[in-house]
């Protein structure tokens, strides 16, 4: 049951959730995915880089086990081969050789474990739904990972403000779901939403899709709880709109990736939900164009605009050649998907067949195809968020996630396209452009 | 022209502008004002406190302000009477006694300032709009006032994403101005909108009227530059809409109140100008109906629903016996003032229109009406506007601003009503019920 739990996050994919005490250069949104002619095979980490040292920390004895068994009955993993998928990113780019993984259920229970393993001087790793493309929910070396799927319990939800209190391991899906029946909806989507856990969510502040319409989590995160290395807890649980107490420490957890603590408890602003869901897919001669269309679709579409994404050729190459997936537009140098959503379906669709007919007319667009029925919907939306899975096909994957002036966002795959020449099955570039 | 320029503030009103090094005991939101039997003096604020003690500081000598002079030639102010307006909050109920106001124009005359202000132990006080209404920007002693009011120049805007870069001295409605000819606008509005700056702005995370359309100032703030106590220059000056590198130091000074820094230049994130605008009041008998009211305008208006206000008719009474402004409804113990804006005006009628009538035929409201058109809907503002302003007639004001659960936000002002007895001329409630 437990192996069957930790392994299938072999099955997930995209950005979102990990947090970690050992740092990572990162970077946000855009993607540019190199894939060289190599077979995937997952290295330890440690022996692929070997000019990594672990830092000064102490190996786990049979006495700290105890210790941790103890403190938590039956949620100790020791077995190799259950710790396995624990070890290992989802990409199969990093794989650490921890010989354990603790699952808490309480924020207690974390600051316990914290407390000893900095008295003993123990690394540690917290991971949530282990579905980082950057090799940050992973072990390096031998960190005891520190899981948040037991700790996804639902606190409360205040249907009237729309906050929603949590702790961290809850799935971002399952929230979604849970305030739906309120006619809410959670700010962030991303692929990962059927892994990834809101604590993860918090510490790499995950953009996502719609972080166009709802903008960041350092806006719609209205309390948190974390844990120091020390143990301490941080208790900064505002469930207030809007709480100018004090400094807004809260933020710092935001995006820290893990650094400053581990968090283990969010209360956020949920937005309504909207009434009716459209999606536009669209062929672009040029990336000059892609960028008129978002200024013109922002000025259009308004407040209904809830994404706004783009992809190159190569991209679509990659989901059909590897996913067997099919453009429903014919063939372009650039494609946008635009998503829309209001509070009334009539209104919301008179919009965007008015903006489609302004672009069409006004020679932006050549070719595109609107979906409102959720099939339809999903097949369009997996065009671009099938994206990493069908990466992987090619092989061993160089991942750039970046944010640029949106005037010179693609200079940087052409770029690397002449930088990698024929080193490269494939140079990639896709993303968020509603995130500048 | 300096002392026009300089007393202007007198005629200004409302919450926003004001960072300072001394903190003060502050909360927001919705407020509870109480007015006692007094007439109004304006008293220094030193001898109306004398149990307040000035810190270990300096006094000021001819030598600072013979350094002062040198480094802002013609921009540092001496005169008593220039220096009355900037001694005095815009509530009249603080006053300092600085004896120097310094002009500078850039962060570099900013650092020197501080710099010199920091070795020779000299108290400042860092001023923006000066319309603050709980005496946060005017000194408590002999503080320095260190005004932003020529640091107003606008730095660029991008029209694809939206961002605008200013100095922290720009007034907030001179930049709405600005973005509005790109089709953008500010994603905050307050009543001193006229007066305050940007950089009191962020520095007191004001909130004001559509903070439920816009989200807050810690998710529209894209970086900012601030100059530390020291002299130190913090550059957070993003103007990505996502910048996950490192940790986002930038919120910790939004909302600081100027005791971590004075806040010189800021990017922010201007959303879509709507299109059509439109405002309805409406009289309900209870504050429970004002909550459901509120939670049915979430729900059908959606994504138009830029504004939801409340007043009791102890605040209706105030405006109306204080500065002969009409309500547009009969009497009741509870109004609202709904706003929405998109991009169809058609649209936004029809949504608003449908609200209205279900809410009449399920009888929640009993009494309303529609504005659409720019004086009308001017006017209606003014009733809730305008109250800081019809409260000031009444004598001394005990002004809290706080932020409670929605379902016990009125509780306090009926406790309050219980606790001051006849020692009131009134007490009244309003606020945004938009904030939580």
């Amino acid at each position: 049951m437990f192996t069957t739990q930790l392994c299938r996050h072999l099955e997930r994919w995209s950005v979102g959730s990990a947090t970690r005490f050992i740092n990572h250069n990162r970077s946000v949104c855009t993607s540019v995915s190199v894939f060289a002619n190599k077979t995937k095979q997952i290295e330890l980490t440690r022996n692929r880089y070997p000019g990594l040292k672990k830092g000064p920390y102490s190996d786990l004895t049979g006495q700290d086990v105890d210790y941790f068994s103890k403190l938590l009955q039956g949620r100790v993993i020791t077995d190799a081969s259950d710790l396995e998928g624990s070890n290992t990113d989802w990409l199969g780019t990093c794989r650490g050789s921890s010989q354990l993984l603790l699952r808490p259920k309480t924020t207690d229970e974390v600051s316990k474990i914290l407390e000893y393993c900095n008295g003993r001087k123990l690394a540690v790793v917290p991971q949530g739904g282990n579905t980082g493309l950057v090799g940050g929910s992973v072990p390096v070396f031998d960190e005891i990972i520190i899981s948040t799927q037991l700790m996804n319990q639902i606190i409360s939800l205040d249907d009237i403000s729309g906050t929603l209190e949590c702790q961290a391991g809850c799935v971002l899906a399952a929230l979604d779901s849970y305030v739906s029946d309120s006619n809410l909806t959670m700010p962030l989507d991303l692929g990962a939403k059927g892994s990834c856990h809101i604590g993860g969510n918090l510490s790499t502040n995950a953009g996502g899709v719609r972080l166009l319409r709802y903008g960041s989590l350092h806006g719609s995160v209205l309390g948190l709880e974390a844990v120091l290395a020390s143990g301490e807890i941080v208790d900064c649980k505002s469930t207030l709109r809007k709480d100018n107490t004090g400094y807004d420490l809260k933020q710092l957890f935001i995006g820290s990736e893990g650094t400053l603590g581990i968090i283990t408890a969010v209360s956020i602003l949920c937005p309504q939900k909207p009434k009716s869901v459209s999606v536009a897919f669209l062929g672009c001669e040029t990336f000059e164009i892609v960028l008129s269309l978002f200024k013109e679709a922002k000025h259009s579409l308004g407040e209904i605009l809830l994404a706004f994404e783009f992809m190159d050729s190569a991209s679509m190459d990659t989901v059909r050649d590897n996913l067997n997936l099919t453009s429903p537009v014919s063939e372009f140098p650039f494609y946008v998907l635009i998503e829309t959503g209001g509070s009334d379906g009539k209104h919301d669709e008179e919009k965007l067949t008015a903006f489609l007919e302004n672009q069409m007319s006004s020679g932006l667009i050549a070719d595109g195809t609107v979906a409102t029925e959720s099939t339809k919907i999903a097949n369009i939306w997996g065009l671009r968020e099938r994206m990493a899975e069908g990466l992987m096909v090619d092989g061993y994957n160089y991942k750039y996630d970046v944010s640029l002036p949106l005037s010179k966002f693609y200079q940087l795959v052409d770029d690397m396209r002449v930088r990698v020449g024929d080193l490269a099955t494939r140079v990639v570039g896709y993303g968020h452009v509603g995130d500048g």
